[in-house]
């Protein structure tokens, strides 16, 4: 199967699963909060943790389709960290993929309300996969660690804190290597546990992550400056508007677009020890040469 | 062993546990956000809900010891949940059992994190518990199912679009049916899958949380009208001073305490399956007469 045909094939299965997940159907009376956690699950975005976990669990030897619980469960947990960064308290955020951002529809509390509750849900619908329990603790393990505070929540603890002052190029790898990479991290584990990948496989699969998504957040830093905004979906300069510390603030537009690339061949160097990696050699590259 | 003797035993082993699951050694720089979470997670309160696991599980034939990864989940969701509570989107409450609350404390976007967090943890908690992976993965499914929008988030729904009107009886039973009610039954049913329990066991487990925890919830209205606020630890009449609708308020305080003692009967006759039932009959007595 060629690339795009794939990548699509994921998405859509992806976005039905969502859907049928976060349905109002027998929901009990809750019609108001499935509404929100939906406005903000079914409103597009690449995707991007959920076909990694898909794939890896295939290139592990396993099923897509038995990772598809822990895939939806990190994109619901992706979706809360939005909801809940883009507070008032937060990063204030009015617009999130050119839409209002949950609180400015729904309010703040039922905002809260709402990310609490994918969360939660995420561990629902993972606990509730149809494979061999022992996996799916592990999975839901790995879900949660790279989640928490040791990942991605720390990473947003170590945001907050740099939010008036310079970071040096060191503090801002680690940051970004929580805030982002974490849940990058945990799809590919994910999907190689679920698939029944070997140890060496798992390794691999954890240095194409860390790559991946350090060379992803940089280039999201790139396009922040030379992106176009109908592309990218953001406004142009927010990052220096904001005063946040960036990868081009620090090493320069032409060192990045170095590392972007030094990264993606690091990524796919890793990848030998899969029997297919064509498609997440192209997820790569597709990465690198990215507009929005 | 008489009731007060293993209540307190089960009180230090859980607070124990919880102050070695929350160690800033070895949190990698994350410091800060560990001490927001410890400083509500320890701050005290009854700890019913993890007593209530690790007593079912005990009189469901297995070791407490077993369900103390998912007693702590269970006190580190609560604790979560008392965070977004108290945050000025929410109720906007400035004090927590005498001390001020989380975002008095760090600062707003630090408690939503703080709050996040332990839910997280949470789940990585109960992941790590060393007890067969096919009972791990019932009681995991049964936390976050209890804790989310069928459950306890569903409450928080129903109670932040009761805030400026008053509601039915019936609409009262059911918002703190799911507040309330579903981490008391989380903590019985818990208990019971990691102890062996059989399904008429559990059926009773579940009648007893469901009557304890209506219970509990009627006396707190009864103790917001006539109690003493020292002992009580909150303002008294707080309740009708934020126009929040009330049992007594809806039924009288005579027809309140005719209701805390049946539903204490009835939580107590379906004890009869375990053989050995008094910490929990204990347990219930003591929650209709206390003062706290």
């Amino acid at each position: 199967m060629i690339f795009e045909e794939r990548l699509t094939s994921y998405v859509t299965q992806i976005e039905r699963a969502l859907d049928a997940a976060l349905t109002t159907a027998d929901c009990r009376g809750q019609e108001s909060i499935v509404e929100a956690m939906r406005y903000s699950a079914l409103a597009g975005g690449k995707r991007l943790r959920p076909v990694l976990t898909l794939e890896f669990c295939r290139v592990s030897g396993g099923s897509p389709a038995d990772a598809m619980p822990f895939a939806c469960a990190l994109e619901m947990i992706h979706t809360y960290s939005l909801i809940h960064d883009d507070l008032p308290c937060m990063d204030n955020d009015d617009l999130r993929r050119g839409k209002p951002t949950n609180h400015k529809v729904f309010g703040e509390g039922m905002a809260v309300l709402a990310g609490d509750s994918l969360l939660t849900y995420a561990f629902e619908t993972a606990a509730a996969a149809q494979i061999p329990s022992d996996r799916a603790i592990r999975a839901i393990g790995v879900l949660a660690h790279e989640a928490g505070y040791y990942g991605m929540i720390g990473g947003q603890v170590l945001d907050l804190a740099a939010e008036h002052r310079q970071i040096s190029h060191a503090e801002l790898t680690t940051l970004q290597d929580m805030k982002t990479g974490a849940l990058i991290r945990a799809a590919a584990r994910m999907g190689c546990i679920v698939g029944g990948a070997s140890q060496e496989q798992l390794q691999a699969a954890e240095t194409y992550a860390n790559a991946l998504g350090l060379a992803f957040q940089i280039q999201d830093d790139i396009l922040d400056i030379e992106g176009d905004e109908a592309e990218f979906g953001k406004p142009i300069g927010s990052d220096e508007k904001s005063g946040k510390s960036t990868f081009p603030g620090l090493l320069g537009l032409d060192a990045c677009r170095e590392q972007v690339r030094s990264l993606t061949d690091e990524a796919i160097a890793a990848l030998g020890v899969f029997a297919e990696n064509t498609f997440l050699t192209d997820l790569a590259e597709s990465l690198v040469g990215r507009r929005k």
